[in-house]
């Protein structure tokens, strides 16, 4: 079964794609925009902003004679909420680092 | 250049990985167990596991004759990380769409 968590995961694994994400970030962007600090061809940069706009994160809007792609970034947040569940294991160990220099300091003052 | 982030993001990208920290977050398990859910060969869960522990999110050790599996969550804290630079997006949404309702229901009341 595939859901849109799974677009959205796949879609974020790859570094140019998360570029792409961090470029976005900035203001909408015309695909050559885009694509030209990357050393690939328009064609390769084209493939990845496909599988961001099918995860949801990128929309693409044609102005005049080319594309304008712009970030849609809501669809993190369902993986925000899939790490939360998580967040509980690395809030323990910041939990017993944070009572382990509480307790030298404490020993320390003794 | 492959940094930690690339093989957590790549690691959570597969629902299977996914389901495989879901069960080790209810506490430790021996392989077997971890694949028992799964309609995959032990062969193919340990491919899994393998890049889990390339991304530092599960920890083996030798018990017995067989080894145990442990979640190390830790490495999530970064994509939880880099997902919270794009947080502001959909937080601008959801405060506009609470500006919204806020008016909708202030010109009822008038």
């Amino acid at each position: 079964m595939t859901n849109n968590l799974d677009h959205v995961m796949v879609a974020i694994s790859d570094p140019t794609r998360r570029a792409i994400i961090g470029r976005l970030a900035r203001g909408p962007a015309r695909i050559s925009d885009v694509a030209a600090p990357f050393s690939m061809s328009l064609t390769g940069v084209c493939k990845h902003v496909k599988v961001l706009e099918r995860a949801g994160l990128v929309r693409r809007t044609r102005r005049g004679r080319e594309n304008t792609l712009e970030l849609s970034a809501e669809p993190l947040c369902d993986v925000a909420r899939w790490i939360s569940r998580y967040q509980r294991f690395w809030d323990a160990r910041l939990d017993r680092l944070e009572r382990f220099f509480q307790k030298g300091k404490q020993e320390k003052s003794q």
